[in-house]
């Protein structure tokens, strides 16, 4: 069974959201490649990221685990968002075991395309943990820098850097022009022709970047969507997911590939319109809690074993991800520490479903439990007083008193309960006097008492930023002429503002 | 060739919004058949009633013309919602051409079934109106009243009623259970089944109202939904869909049947969570000239003649499907008078697209209107600070500075632009002063003026009311010993707060 899972970015201002899909309702429906994989496949309304930022998102993906089991968390500050800037110290630590590193030992291929984000100084590297290949940057592509404060983002192709963005890797932030999206398809057919031709199993992560603002798109895709640039850069994206499925049918192993498409957190409705996506109706976006941070489009496609046209509602999670590749690889996660993604395999092939809760966390802080329908806010944080001011607003346009609360507020003696069923913007608390409430909390407070005693925390990772780590002499620079002279280390407590 | 219009109802406090359909994205996704329509016929995302309130969109749906033309509308406020509850004196003039009373010419035997809403006095009755048979009440099923200061409402077959709600059609409000979608179904399928045997072509428009406050659903329903009440009665209406298009193909009618699904206003957010629905990704809802009051679920279906599996950008209107229907019918639309439908056989049968306007009035006053992309709000209010103080609130949880105002906002000299693809929550006016609104803003001033030159305001029916006139003694009702002494006439000028 060979796997990709396809993925799109984010890092704190845009981001692919549940809503953008059309086949979950977005009005102008660009999306017919990745609507027609649903109906040949499974849609997943129900599915979660383990995070609504993008480091510690794609690091629960690849690890199956919690960010604040793996690392990809902050204690400088109570429930913050944290993630892997240039300044940051910090990686996935090699105690950490991937998902490619435990298909490589059942004989597969591993490939990432495009944002990696677990770390850029040389230890984190994909091909350090498990990753036979890399094309793509180790941060976002934000830009372009002077190269003497602050060097470019570097693109790797391997272990080696081949530019950097702004310089080899255009971007034209006035036109959104780049042909990112373009080269990364091209590199995601090259590998898995590759892998046809020497009957090799193969991983391909592919994590294209360009919904992630500055979002792009190549020349043949700008302009054309109703949705404005934005739309621009999903109507490219959909295109090439498109090209990945057709490649895999003319080459004879759509029936052996299991294709799966998310995104790592809700859209960035502070990026919105011109460079944000929609959460279509649940509420806020990436950087909260709310369902609009964390509910992702999900779609799980392979023609053969799949049966097409279904709708699932389990609750899953991108954690699953991990478990259910190994499951369908025959291979067993590490027993030696909790796993927190599930084995989807009786979902994908049986039509199961398993009850389970989801955990929302920000930091180092359990914000928000769901358990079936119901979901129990023990925080509520939507982002600071200050950050406001500044217009910096994660829920535009929503406002809900007493939920999007802009001081950290703690709900841990009776939590705000909701029901996502009747409810899915989470507006209206269910009273606490109800026999609902009543009925329905000790299940919930029991389900992260279980959760709260088993929880070991991991050492956290982006406590500490230095200047002189930053992408100023990558590997393979030397080749290029493009080694820049980091300043000395000053080592600093990361300030995370929300 | 044959026409069902299947409706979903509304009144002031419930609707079956946009977001409602699966296809739209409700993430429970609880309507297959309507969605299997969808799949097999064309979808219009940008489809809109003429009204964002019950009685004038329906007006509008059978006249083909804009409320304020054929008079369902008040002068006794300015931009006030108006319907017609039991003590409107008004109805549907007899100067309106109906679209039965031009089908009728053409051989249809004409039926509705569910709540007509123009007006309940005799003379407006809709067998005075061209429809030949008529299963339903005249308006909202509201009660139960005491029968001394307010009647409850009559049920009539064709010109006579047979029962009153609360009496001999039960709706038990403690459970939610009514059987009366399942009666209007058979009464569906009963006139399907005898036009076919008698050869006759038809118009059938079933306006059925589970969906609308006090919701309902039959037994075999309640609790079945993960949306409470409220998807008990979508899911009712969406099972009721279904058999009625297995009926025509059982028949072998389908060919020869166009089935247009439509609601008549967005849902009622007021009555959200337990019966209320959703308007996806728009912005408030019923009552209101936001994109969620009037955007409409719309889905055209016609085997043999619409290709299946298709998405249409047509700006769309209810008040199309009276000029689409007479032209298929082989029947020009009345030439003495402004019709505002167009004919969307060239969308339907030939994927074209039609340039046109769309205009949001509230009342007596054109507040927005739409052109291409573009929505441009010529006065704004959600509605009144007043009710907002006593809990009514047509926008809960959303709140956007400016926009959703609650005083009557008059921007006639700089209208409020929105750009309806990049932005279809109408969070982000336009800036004034950027080249995009200057190059916009000339021809949405060109289409207004070009209309309100044409405009010529019919007599408002929505100004008197009187409780004499309510459903006291209701033609039929001697038979049954049912009739009431109508109090002394008192005629006043209605109260409209909103």
């Amino acid at each position: 069974m060979e796997t990709c899972f396809t993925q799109n970015n984010n890092g704190r201002r845009s981001k692919m959201g549940w809503g953008d899909l059309g086949v979950n309702g977005e009005p102008s429906r660009e999306t017919p490649n990745i609507d027609k994989m649903a109906t040949e496949g499974i849609l997943f309304p129900d599915f979660y990221s383990a995070n609504p930022l993008c480091s510690p998102s794609r690091a629960a993906l690849l690890t199956g685990r919690l960010p604040i089991r793996n690392g990809f968390y902050t204690t400088n500050a109570h429930a913050r968002n944290a993630y892997t800037p240039q300044e940051i110290v910090g990686g996935i630590p090699d105690s950490e075991l991937l998902l490619p590193e435990l298909l490589k030992k059942a004989g597969y291929m591993n490939k990432i395309i495009g944002k990696w984000h677990l770390g850029h100084r040389d230890q984190f590297h994909p091909l350090k943990h498990g990753f036979d290949e890399w094309f793509g940057s180790p941060n976002c592509h934000f830009g372009p820098y002077d190269n003497k404060n602050r060097p470019n983002i570097p693109v790797y192709n391997n272990s080696e850097m081949v530019g950097r963005y702004f310089e080899e890797f255009q971007i034209d932030l006035k036109t959104g022009e780049s042909n990112l999206t373009r080269i990364y398809l091209e590199e995601a057919l090259d590998f898995i022709r590759r892998q046809k031709a020497s009957q090799k199993k193969f991983f391909l992560y592919w994590a294209v970047d360009a919904v992630h603002a500055p979002v792009y798109a190549s020349k043949p895709f700008l302009g054309t969507s109703k949705r404005g640039r934005y739309g621009d850069a999903v109507r490219e994206l959909d295109f090439s997911v498109g090209e990945i499925l057709k490649e895999l049918h003319n080459l004879g192993i759509a029936e052996n590939t299991l294709v799966f498409f998310s995104s790592d957190n809700g859209a960035a409705l502070i990026s919105a319109p011109t460079q944000g996506g929609s959460n279509g109706p649940f509420l806020c976006g990436k950087q909260t809690t709310f369902e609009g941070g964390m509910r992702e489009p999900a779609v799980a496609w392979w023609p053969g074993s799949i049966t097409g046209g279904q709708v699932s509602y389990q609750l899953g999670s991108l954690m699953d991800l991990f478990t259910t590749t190994l499951s369908l690889a025959g291979q067993h996660p590490p027993d030696d520490r909790i796993i927190d993604g599930i084995d989807l395999s009786p979902i994908l092939l049986q039509g199961k479903v398993i009850d389970r809760p989801i955990f929302y966390y920000r930091g180092n802080e359990m914000m928000a439990v769901r358990l079936g329908m119901y979901k129990a806010h023990y925080w509520t944080w939507t982002g600071s007083w200050a950050e406001l001011k500044q217009g910096i607003n994660f829920c535009p346009g929503q406002n809900i008193s007493g939920v999007t609360t802009h001081d950290q507020r703690e709900h841990t003696l009776q939590p705000l309960l909701f029901h996502l069923g009747r409810d899915p913007g989470e507006k209206y608390p269910i009273n606490v006097p109800s026999a609902e409430y009543q009925e329905v909390m000790p299940r919930i407070i029991s389900a992260v008492k279980q959760h709260k005693k088993e929880m070991v925390a991991g050492e956290p990772q982006l406590n500490v930023c230095d200047l002189a780590v930053m992408n100023w002499a990558p590997p393979g620079c030397k080749k290029l002429g493009k080694c820049l002279t980091p300043p000395q280390s000053k080592p600093w407590k990361c300030d995370w503002p929300h």
